[in-house]
């Protein structure tokens, strides 16, 4: 039996910054940003299906936009729950068994079919893989007040972005085991002891949260 | 006396991603790049005066750059040294004695004269003040094979820009005293123990490395 690939995108964020998940229905290019990033999952030749999981509020905008759009690979819109790892739980149970998954953020449209097929080479070798890039920025911890407790050691320390690609049932498991709130379906993994890989992410692939990230969106899918 | 307050510049990199320093000089709205940095301090009212820090290679252009632009303020361009903290070296011996001093990376051309307003108005309270904005990606620590070892606590980690200002004479101490490897200004003076503030940065305020990163600029400055 050939192995199955799937693909749960999570847009039901109720972050402040993105207004509601709004921001993912802004016109880039003559398409909403969600558009884009569900485009970049039905051109990777890998991926057989795709669940979409959305706000309350959004859900029917969000089929509708994928029924106009005619993905053929995008099996379920469904909702989400309070935080981003309820919502990709929905996700894994609306999606159902398969081999392989790949959790991606709604809100990073720049995404490519490429850095997909990547992330599911290395989760098939290794059960678990994100994509990260080197910091551009000097990190440092700062207390309640604001001022500097600390500065890290940047050569050791990347940024995390999605797809974020799992064995299907290593990732049910961890959501299955592990209660506590978490920023990333990798963090899960770890938890259980589960070691995850990484692979190269791209600077392009930015989660658009701001104005001048919108802005960066434009420039790039004109 | 009337408070001084003074600039460096720091344009000396050698970075492999700068291609020596020479992505400086693309011209972006009709202006390289390094213009539109020196222009802000030009423009920020409370800045008394600025040095230019610059390779070897490109003094010469860095001169032409500065008079072309006619900016009153530039009062040297020198060059620097192999550290990006040895050339700030440089530019604080060629800057002589002021109160404040705000040190900024050349490649952060979107810096804006109310940011550096700001940076003054923390270092006169505090005697070092950093800008710094929340991070919007996961950050996780890899070891040498590239496997995560550990997720990070990003409630209280922020990325750190530049203008970092100081007191000139904190500044020219923690220069003369720490001798180490550090990557940033506030990194020395956290190093002799001095408290270091931080304010309100901006996501505007990329420091200019890669191809996206020039595209942002093209986006923000055209």
């Amino acid at each position: 039996m050939s192995e199955v690939c799937a693909a749960v995108i999570v847009a039901a964020g109720a972050g402040v910054r993105m207004r509601g998940g709004d921001k993912l229905f802004s016109v880039v290019a003559g398409r909403p940003l969600l558009a884009h990033t569900v485009a970049a999952f039905e051109s990777c030749q890998e991926i057989d299906r795709v669940v979409l999981v959305i706000s309350e509020k959004n859900l029917g905008r969000g089929k509708s936009l994928m029924n106009e759009e005619n993905f053929k690979k995008v099996v379920n819109v469904c909702t989400g729950g309070p935080r981003r790892q309820d919502s990709v739980n929905c996700g894994l149970a609306a999606l159902g068994p398969c081999d392989l998954v790949a959790v991606h953020d709604g809100g990073r449209p720049l995404v490519r079919p490429g850095m997909i097929s990547r992330g599911l080479e290395a989760a098939r070798k290794t059960g678990a893989a994100v994509p990260v890039v080197p910091l551009s920025d000097t990190i440092k911890e700062i207390d309640e007040t604001g001022a500097i407790t600390r500065t890290l050691d940047r050569s050791r320390l990347v940024a995390v972005q999605t797809p974020q690609v799992f064995r299907y049932d290593l990732l049910l498991r961890a959501h299955d085991e592990v209660a506590g709130d978490v920023t990333d379906d990798a963090a899960m993994v770890e938890a259980l002891g589960h070691s995850v890989a990484t692979f190269e992410g791209s600077n392009r692939n930015v989660k658009i949260t701001t104005a001048e990230d919108l802005m960066l969106a434009e420039a790039y899918l004109h």
